[in-house]
Order: structure tokens, then C-alpha cells, then sequence
């Protein structure tokens, strides 16, 4: 986009994460409405970053797209994360732009694009169930065609944000098929007869991002809403497209542990005995460098997806910036108290909360581990296109 | 004490750790009676560890008393925390037993051991006041001579358990004394005239030690509770006994770490596939060996302390318990999150819990960086024991 | 320059790492013959890398010199480091590149691009001396003005490469006046009368730097070599351009991290045992974490200097990345050391020499310390462009 | 032993410590007389220590031992590791004292307490070998009876001291008999027949353990030497008594790491302006916390061997100590070298060998990778004590 469109569109993202800030508290608390961040979002038309300009959205790269949601997270990191859950859905596709798709695929696409851009809708994405994690191998959701429509039939345990979004994402496989099969994702609106949620969780933080299970009980959905208008996709995809699952969510820890970085030089720019230490500077110097590094990393990353998406080089990147920021996060929060000192923590309040949500984000999938074991493989020359051994 | 002493008495302390146990989640949550935990350690008679068999006391040596505020820490940490401000209080005096005092300093010795054996008084210390945080010189509280009385004047900004402690041994100094003057300290009763607690802080963890500002308004003290009779002793005993000071409290932040690694340890247990994964084995001995190491530390410097008390080697071995023990539980906190993944922040519970008591802990005075420039220096051959260079 | 520009120019590069890598044991070990890596740099045409191209260099950014070195640094560290000081002497004056200049500093600018262009020759800076480390208000070096030319005296401490460098930029102040006092910058060549070099280093790493002390006896300089023509630039030069002092050695540590990794990489390929273990894996993917950060970091530095040179962000982010660096180097090589396995120590060897090489680099100014208090202070708001506050 | 003993045994070891220190530059360059360290050894007296009382020696506890090897190591490292092999070999001889053995066992315990009582022979230990590092399971050397004889055949890739020690203690396994066969063990001396040994490793560090190959051609070893009179006790014996393979040398890690603690004292001590700086002094007083802590870990598993030898939580704490040790002591060094500066690597001296030594000791078998798996296994509750499952 040109430079004066960028302008316009940062002074809205701006605009929003001051008001997401102002309610963040409450967002945390929750006692907020259940929608208060995502309507923000909704009316700053964040909701068709990605989608390609021809079909009326702002055509971001991933990049600009990764730093606009930092911009938002200083706001309120859960809603910047429940905003990703939307991209996490659409993202790949926005990716198709330009590519000839199959007549079936380009009709899917083109009334995804029409109900994001024309109708304001958002969408989600929900492949987790319980005892399978995030691993699409392993998941219990069916599905079983009937006419022109399939009828799935599951529980998904982490959908966010649940009852908020218009249009779930759902990856289910074949009933009667083998737990190894390959998986197919589904369209399903939040109004679908047979559809249900339950109360989001009452977690230790991020309760912004309205997280809660989402039931399905034999819902019909027409042939039309079969994701690229094809079965079988699903496994492919993830294994080449981790940019998503695994990265599209590090502006928004990217925007997290900024804030604790803000909050800190904050809170010691009203102390001067403690600004004047030595000591104090240098904690201060080694959260800003660690900071530095994990955005650089993330921002470099982000612009090897958008130069040669699908390579090892790209994959690669990411896994090694979610690893870092993943693991960043949580110690940036905790040497954010040690310089603060108690009085931080003297009540609920800022700190507390960044400490919560950066020791909540260093454990979602893809997780620290599974990231570091990418890395390593991929760094000791193992084939990491290899969907047989994916463990996903 | 004789082994079937002992043995009596860590029945009783761990009877009343389980109890603590079942109620950690109320007293955490501000729920409980405000008592709860404390009633739980007066009724296991846990008042006299410290004080002189021969006064009525179990007379348990510093390390003893490190193992057994351990263990009931281990059952609710703010508690133990709560129970260690009454052996800051009265420990010093605890440990004059067999040397001779003069006559007044005698009369006071013997008061307080009664009110603790026969009357099962609770004290507590209250020193801390804003602005000066715990170092003693800077305190604003003031007495003045009024016949054979004393009367104080001042704000403690973080007096736990407050309300519920029976005695409060106040720091103040000489009313138009220069700031850095010498400080007495004196013993307040909790319905002394002119006392008054503010409302129990809502803080992010511990709200179990019950902690509030106390206000002294024109408080008269007789003569007999000006501690150890004599006036001006303060800042001498600080710097002269500093293992009450820094490190009382190491066996509370001990059992907290404890109890992480316990955490750790049962929820993988009860999960296989990660239990049986080499790199969740590892990451569970690196937590085990730093713990083991911690609490190595922590018993090594407390044998020194009651072997050599008041050396300088004891008082940097304390320095360095403090601050490693400090260092390690929020790490550890951390560690097991990863370990443990997100479902055990799902909601609150005892891991999100025991992450913001880790928290807490380590921002406590003496701070990890006080205790540093200790060992630092002393490692460096300064003089330790110059009270005009100390910074309490 | 243009791409076929470029790739011309690297695989020149490529070259010259190549035989600097063949020769790398040799140069460590000081049996190779004194200039074996400068040869190979002067040879490869090395020396003009910032010289604009209307003056006939390659008038690289700083971003792609950066590369470079880190290219020919994954060769031989030691001969990159060297070669950096070259441009540590001109690389500012490049920069000035299409500004109009007095005339006495434009022809001083002339002068030096025809030396290096036209005659081939190789710079070096020397400015710290015994008790002044590289602070340069407090060096000892003076000068006095004698008819048309100046007479410098002084020792310099670590001047590298001693002896091959062919003109060599002096700090020194003026003769009389006072510590503080502004100092100014002369170029000595290596055959002025009263110029001569100690020994060579036996330091425990990078001897191929080829540094040694360097002595002034009454050198005869004359005019047209005083520094752009002016006296007293040096300090107001130092605090404005730190990105030479700071970070020009960038690249040259992060080829060395790369060698390491790389290095381990060699080694766990041909042990499939150690390849195919979790935790070995896991060990190489945080090793490649680390050094992904460094380098995304240090390039996004270096892209700022280009961007906009001279700014506090600009500033604070070479040193960030320097600190960065600096500790990745020594923790890379001690974890490639674990890795491996005692057999990778069990003679002298290019994993022993990559771990004495890394341990040196932490501490070669600006050091850690220093950087961390750079960034520490500009994060919390101090004014960096104070020269009276600057430790330089 | 007795206090008087005591101190008269300390005073030797210091007076052998002191006379290593001064030879340790030249035993690690190479430069010294093969035997120069161990000739300090014998001369003070210390190859006793662990033989009872009854049997000549000083009856030593483990944890005595651990100090007196500390002292030792302050001096020299790698003598204090030669030491330590031979106590590797007969040290758990010597605690089979006063429990009654079959009558081969009571013979060859009585031959081998003479040898070192009456004749001042030194003992030592060799296991490892080519591909099968110290993994007992894996080697391949053999032995056949001939008569009243066994026939040894093979080669030992890493024997410390080797042609120094005079008795050697061989793993071998039955020819014929499959890999995984239990192992027996037989004493050979440097001067039988068929006994060679290759050059000393030019290793990067602690030469002066005079570590080599020793090969076997089908060297003669009668009856007597068999170890403990059985054969196909020595993986038995390794699962039961991990203190000495894997826990011997944590004295002599110990000893290392407190002279790069006190060369930093040292160094810090003759410069003012560093010693007062608050930031050095934090450095300082981070490793005095650090080295504490894994004394206080090595004294306390020391003493749990002794109080409660082949327990699942003594094994732990070796296991525990081995691993904070081995991961501490480079860390200590690279800190050093960063409090240090530059400065103390310009040439080869103290800090360099000492860096050397630090990160080869991290690797040595047991490494950290096979010590944490220990602890963590034993934390999560798996049965340790199955020498099926172990790796060894």
C-alpha cells in the first residue's frame, strides 16, 4: 500500500489500542463485556489486512501485518491474539492472491473474501481437542457427507474467541477413517443449528481472548463451505504453511513484552534514586537488548515469509522467532518485577497482568520445545517436508 | 531437643501444613477468615521453636527452625512467611539465652518469653515505612520521653500479619534527632490506645501474610517495652544480625519452591506421554538439581549461623542463600509452567498461584540486589561490619 | 552497486575466506608468516570496501560491509578483526561521501581515498594506551606544533595489525594542556622516523590481529596529515559516530558464532548417535535461536546506521547489538563444547581455538558493560549526546 | 581421624597444593617432568586417605575426601583429577571396610591394601574406549582363562596417568561372550608384559592428568588379580556405586572453580577503580553465590554417600552434583574473564588454563546430559536401580 493509506491505517490501529488499553483492565478482569476489544477491532477495520487489495482489503504483507499487531497488543495483548485466531483462518488464503485456484477453490475464496470485506464478518480458526492438543493427527471431530452436505459431529476444547467470531474454521476427518487419515476443514457459523459454547475459561490470564469449547452436534454444512472446496487438504497445508499456526501471533507477544518494557521504564522514571542506580540501568539495558534481538528476529522472519514463503529458510526463521520471543516473554516480565520491586505487586495492576499473560503465551502451541526441536532438525539437516514424520 | 521430641513436634507441624494446604486456595484468594492459617500454627504451638528449653521453649537451632518453616510452608506459604515475622521479632532474644543481660535488659528477656510460653502471645516486627522501605535509618516514627513512658508516633507501611499478631516490636527514633541518628525499638500491643491497621493488602500473591499499614497516634509505652531496656541499640543489632533480617524467612521460600517441583512432579505423572519424554526429564532435573542446590545453600549457611553466629563469614553465607533462593523460585515457577504446558494455567490453581507467590518472593527485602553487593563486597574484602557504611 | 557488482564482489570474498580458513591453525598459532592473512585481504581487493565509488571503492552500505566481514570472519576471525580496523580509521571519512567539506578536510579526504585506492594502502586506528584503555580523554599520547608540522610522543598499547597497517590514525592531545581537553587525530605512517612497534601479543586468542604496543618518539608529522584538517574533532567525533568504534567488529564476531555453529554441526553429522538424540537437537536448534537473534539483530543495527546515521536509535541499537554479540560468543562456543563432547577438546583444534577466540571477543571494547549502560540510559530517557557525561 | 591428625594431614595437602601451584603453568604447557604433579602427590602421603584405619591408612570419609581434593585442586587441577582415579579404582574397596568378604575377595583386598600401605603403589582406573566411550557395556576388550591365568586383550583409549600409575584396573568381557555380558575387572601393571601406552593426549586443557591410550597384547594376569576373586561384577557394581564414577572428581571441579574466584579477587583487588564499582562487585558477589551453591550441593551429597552409601536419594545427589558442578565451572570462568577484561587473556597465565580446564571438566563422562537425566528419572519416580534399563 502507499504511504499515505499506511498512515491512515496505523492512526487507526493506534487509535484502537488506546482504547483497548483503557479497558484492558477490565478485559482481564472480566468484567467487561465479552465483546468490548473485538468491537474495537471491528470498527477500526482491522478485519481485511490481508485480504487482497483487488478484493477490497489492504493486501498487508505478513511484516506490516506482524508490526500492526504489536501496535495493537501494547493495547491489549489478548484481543491482538484473538484478532490473529481470525488471520490464523484466513491468512493462507489471503496468501493465494493473483494464483489461479481450481473453479471450486476460487468460488470458495471469492465468498470468503465478500463475507470478510462486504459483510464485516470475522472468523476463527478451531483445530484443538482434548488429548490431542494442536496436533490435527490426532483429532476425534468427523464428518460424513450426506447429499450435497457433510454433518460434523465434535468437540473442539480452545476456540477463541468463542461466541464473538462469525465463522469457525473446523478441522475434522472422515468418519470411519483411520486416526492417521488425512483431515478436511469446514466453514461452520457461530448461528449454525447444532452449534454450541461453553463458558469461556476462567484462566490465569488472556481471559480477552474469550477461549471456551465449542460443540457440534451433527451440523449440516453445505458443500460450498468445504475449505477450498476440496477433502484431504488440511495436513498438506499445515506442514507447508507453518508461518500461521506457528507465527502469526508474534506481534502480538512482540507487543506484550514491549509493554512490560514501557511499564518498567515507566515506573523508574518516578523513582530517581532507582533511575540513577548503576545497577538498575544495566537490568534495564539487558531487558531492552533481549527485546531488540526478539523483535529483529521476529521482523526477519516475517520478511522471509513474505520473500519466499514455503522454504526451509522461511520455516525455519519462524520456529526459531516463536521459540525466542516464547521464551523471552516470561523473563522479561519477571526481571521487569526484580527492578520494580514489590511495590509492582502490591495490588492487581499492570505488571501483574503482563506477568501473567507472558508466562500464559510462552506455552501455546506451537510450543517451546516443538519449536526448538524444528530448529535443531532442520539446522542438523534432517527433510522437514516430510509430512509422514511431522508430528503435527 | 531429643529425637522423640522431635520426632512429636514435626507430627504436629505437619498436621498443621496439611491443614494449611486445604485452605491456601481461601487464605490466597482473600476468602478465608482472616486468621485461618495463623490459628492453624498457634494451635500446633508453633510459637516457642525458638525460644530456651529452659524458659519453656523447644530452643531449636536456626537450622532446625529453617526445616521446619519449610515444611509448613509447604502446606501455605503466606503463612510460614506470616510465622517468620514473629521469630524476627523475638529470635534475637531467643538466641541470648545462657549469657547474662543487664538488669533491665533480664526483666524484658523474661517478659516476652512469657507472653510467648504462658500466654501464647504472637508478636511481629514492623519496621518498613514508605519512603524508607526496610532501611532503618530513614524511618520517619518518632518517640519522646513522658515520665517513665515513651510515646510514638508514626506510619509502618507493611506490617503483617497485621491485626492478628498480638505484640508489634516498633522501630522508631528520638523525636528532632537527626535522620541518621540511632533507633530503639518498642513493643506495641494491638489494642494499645491510638493503634490502628489499615485494610489488608490486595496484592498480586501472599494476601495469607495479612499485611497492612499500622498507625501509632500518640501511643504510650511504658518504660518496660523499650526493648532490651536500653535505647539506641537498633541499627547495631541490624548490622550485627542480619541472618533474622535476610534469611529468617529462607525455609518459607524454600518450602514454596518445594512445593513447585511437587506440582511439577505430580501433574506429569499423570501424564505419560510427557513424563516419558527425555527432554521433559531433563527440564524436570534441572529444576530438581537447582533446588537441590538452593536448598543446600540455604542449610549450609544456616549451620553457620548456628555455629559461628555473627561472623562474617555467616552473614555472607546468608546473604548468598537469600539471593539465590530469591533468583530460583521465580525460575522455577517458569520452569514448571513449560513443563507443565498451558492447561495448568487454565484456571486459577495451585501453579498459577505458586507463580505469583515465586514472584513475590524474590522482590522482598533484603532485594537480590542488596544481597549481591554483599557478597560482592565482602567476597572483595571490604569491611562489612562499619555501620556508617551500611545501608540499612 | 549492482547485483553483478556484488556478486563479483563475493565471490572474491568467498575466496579469500577460503584460504584465510586453510591458513587459520597456522595464524593462531603465530607460526605463519606475520602479514599470511592481510595478504590474502589486500589481495582480494578488500581495502576499498566504503571508499564512494566516485573516488573509485565500492561504497558499500554498512550493512553490506557488515555481511562481508562476517563472510570473510567464518574464514579467519583474527584477519577480519584486523581488516576492521582499517575501516575503524576511514570508515567515518567515507561517509562523508557527496558533503562539502572545508577545504583543508577535503583535501585531507582526497589524500586518503587516493592512498587507499590508487596506492593500496592499509589504515589502522590506535588510540588506547596503558591505564587510559580506549577512553580517550585520558590518553597520554600528546603533540606540539613545530613551523608547519606537529611532533608526536606517546606509547599506544594495542595497535593491530602492528607493523603491516601502512598509515596509522593517532590520538593525542595537546602538549600542556589539561586531561580533559579535546584531543585531535594524525596519520603516522609505518616508516616515519621515531615510529616502532613492540612484539606482537602472545594473548591467549586472535594473535592473528597481530597486535603490539606502538611507540612515538618526537614523530614529524606534517600538516596536511592532521586529522580533516582541524585539531580537537576527536571527542566530539567519538560520541556522534559510535557505530565505527561500537560496532564495526560486528560482522567479524558473528562469522566467528557462525564458524561454531557450523563447526558443531560438522561434528554431530558424522556421530548419528548424538545427531538423532532429542535433547542434542534441542541443544543445536537454542544455539541457532541465539545466534539467529544476534544476526537479525546486528543486521537491523547496522540497517539503521545506513538509514539514519547519527540518531540516539541508531546509537543505542550498535550497542545492543554489541552486547548482544558479545555475550552469544563465548555461550555459543561453551555450549557447542557440550555438545561435542570432550573428544572435540582432545588436541589443539578448531573448536578449542573458536572457544579461546569467542571468550576474547566479550571483552574487546566497547565492552559489555559499557554497552549495557548505553542502551540502560537512552531506554530510561538520558541525554546521549552529552560529550561532558561521556565515560569516552 | 582426630583433630590433630587432622590438621597435620591439612597441612601437608596445603604444603602439596602449594608446590603444584607453582608447577602448574609448566605441567599444563607440557613443559614439566611427566610425573612432576603426582611426585608432590606420593611425597605428601596421599594415596592412603581412603584405606581404613585398620589397614594403614587415614580412613578418610567421602566427604573428607571431597575437601582434601578441593584443597588439592586449588593447586592444580589435573594432578587432583590423576589423583582421583586412583581412588576411582580401589575406592569402593576401601569402604567395603569391616564387612566381611568370601575368602578370594578378603585376599585380593588385603593384597591391594598393602600395595598401597607398605609399597606406595598408585592405582588407576581404565574403562573407556574408542565407540564405547565410558558406556561399560560397549567395550571390547577381552580376557580368556589360560590355567590359573586370564589372557587381556585390547585397547583403553583415555588412562589417566598413564605409565605413571603402577597398577592399572581393566574392564574386560569374556571373548566369545555377547556385548551386553557382564563385565569383569583385573588389575595390570605398567611393567607386565604386553602392557604400551601411546604419547599423552596434546589436549586443550588439563594435560597434566597425563592421559594416553594403553594397549594390551595379550598380557598375562594371574588369578589373584582378579577383581574381588569373581568374574562379572562390574556392571553390578557401577549401577550400585555411582559415587565414584560419576562423583570422585567434584573435588577437584570445586578446586578449579575456587581458584578462578580467587584470581578474580586477586586481579580485582590490584585495581581500584574496578573493585569499587557497584556493577563488578554485583558480577563478584553472582559467582561467590554461584560457587557457594554447588559447594554447599557437592558437600551435602558427599555427606549422604557417607551416611547413607547406595540409596536412591545419594545416587540423586551425585548425580544432582556432577551436573550443577560440570554446568558451573564454565560459566564461572567466562564470568572471570568478563569481570577481568582483556587484560587477563593478553598472554597465556592463570585465567586461560583456567578457562581451558573449566570447559573440559564440563564434558567429562558422567556428562551433564546423562546427570540430569538421572535426576530427572529419579524426581519422577522411575525405578534407578534396574541395570537393564541403564545406560552404562
Amino acid at each position: 500500500m502507499d504511504a499515505a493509506d499506511t498512515t491512515v491505517l496505523l492512526d487507526r490501529v493506534r487509535e484502537a489500542a488506546d482504547e483497548l488499553r483503557r479497558g484492558s483492565a477490565e478485559i482481564d478482569s472480566g468484567r467487561a463485556a465479552p465483546d468490548l476489544g473485538y468491537r474495537a477491532v471491528r470498527e477500526a477495520g482491522l478485519l481485511t489486512l490481508l485480504v487482497p487489495r483487488e478484493s477490497g482489503g489492504e493486501g498487508l504483507s505478513f511484516l506490516d501485518y506482524t508490526k500492526i499487531l504489536e501496535t495493537l497488543a501494547v493495547g491489549d495483548g489478548a484481543t491482538a491474539l484473538g484478532l490473529n485466531m481470525h488471520y490464523m483462518a484466513i491468512g493462507s488464503l489471503c496468501e493465494t492472491a493473483g494464483s489461479e485456484l481450481p473453479a471450486a477453490a476460487d468460488r470458495f475464496r471469492t465468498w470468503i473474501f465478500r463475507e470478510v470485506v462486504e459483510r464485516g464478518r470475522m472468523f476463527t480458526s478451531a483445530t484443538a481437542e482434548t488429548g490431542s492438543g494442536a496436533r490435527i493427527r490426532h483429532i476425534h471431530t468427523t464428518y460424513r457427507r450426506a447429499g450435497d452436505s457433510y454433518i460434523l459431529k465434535g468437540t473442539k476444547s480452545s476456540v477463541s474467541p468463542a461466541g464473538i467470531a462469525d465463522h469457525y474454521v473446523i478441522a475434522a476427518r472422515e468418519e470411519g477413517a483411520a486416526i492417521a487419515d488425512e483431515v478436511s476443514h469446514f466453514v461452520v457459523s457461530k448461528d449454525d443449528p447444532g452449534v454450541s459454547f461453553g463458558d469461556p475459561w476462567d484462566a490465569a490470564a488472556l481471559r480477552g481472548t474469550r477461549t471456551a469449547t465449542m460443540t457440534l452436534s451433527d451440523v449440516v454444512v453445505p458443500r460450498q463451505r468445504l475449505f477450498l472446496g476440496a477433502e484431504g487438504l488440511s495436513l498438506f497445508k499445515l506442514v507447508r504453511e507453518p508461518h500461521w499456526t506457528v507465527s502469526g501471533c508474534l506481534g502480538a507477544y512482540l507487543g506484550i513484552a514491549e509493554s512490560i518494557l514501557r511499564l518498567t521504564v515507566r515506573l523508574l522514571r518516578g523513582d530517581e534514586r532507582r533511575r540513577s542506580s548503576p545497577a538498575r540501568q544495566a537490568d534495564v539495558g539487558r531487558l531492552a537488548v533481549d527485546l531488540r534481538a526478539a523483535r529483529a528476529l521476529v521482523h526477519a522472519a516475517a520478511r522471509l515469509v513474505d520473500e519466499e514463503k514455503g522454504s526451509l529458510e522461511a520455516h525455519t526463521a519462524v520456529h526459531a522467532a516463536k521459540y525466542c520471543i516464547a521464551e523471552l516473554a516470561p523473563r522479561l516480565a519477571l526481571g521487569a518485577v526484580r527492578i520494580c520491586g514489590a511495590d509492582a505487586l502490591r495490588g492487581p495492576g499492570p505488571l501483574e497482568r503482563l506477568l501473567r499473560e507472558a508466562s500464559l503465551c510462552s506455552v501455546t502451541p506451537a510450543g517451546p520445545e516443538q519449536c526448538l526441536e524444528y530448529v535443531g532438525k532442520s539446522t542438523l539437516g534432517y527433510n522437514m517436508f516430510d509430512t509422514q514424520t511431522s508430528d503435527w
